[in-house]
């Protein structure tokens, strides 16, 4: 790992059986942000939370937002971040 | 998170396409070690890689071994590290 490398974290509840969402979500983010991102971890929770962060900082969380995230916005999210130039294609909606 | 439990790494040449292999492996350890585990990190990588650590202690790698694990390859390392206890259920043959 190259430990200069943005670290994404997916805290799931177990419970829920959020684990598939969260797997999924891992890939849409390692597909698209495979020479940005040093890694991301998939983190059992228990709660009913669902929550991304970026090198700790939270990014989402089910209960504030009241729903859980598309893949699109948490990589726009990401993007706005560590990859400003970057496309993330015909998905890919810019405000302002 | 709960900092004090094991950290599991799989590294994987994304290159490769790789990741689909690692994303299952990680659900899979994730749903046979829900309570013992902290975390499992997906790990880009590069030139073929394909290796499973566990806090740092390299369980499996690809390329040394010559082939990719078995799921139940990698859990019982685990179980062996961190719950030897543990039952793998029918899969899980104990040798001697």
């Amino acid at each position: 790992m190259d430990e200069g490398r943005p670290r994404v974290e997916i805290e799931y509840c177990s419970q829920c059986r959020f684990v598939l969402r969260a797997s999924w979500l891992a890939q849409e983010l390692l597909f698209t942000f495979t020479e940005e991102l040093g890694e991301v971890a998939l983190i059992p929770g228990t709660g009913g939370i669902f929550e991304v962060r970026l090198n700790g900082e939270r990014l989402w969380n089910k209960k504030e937002a009241g729903r859980f995230p598309e893949p699109k916005e948490v990589k726009q999210l990401i993007r706005d971040r560590i990859a400003p130039q970057k496309d993330l294609g015909h998905s890919d909606r810019k405000d302002g």
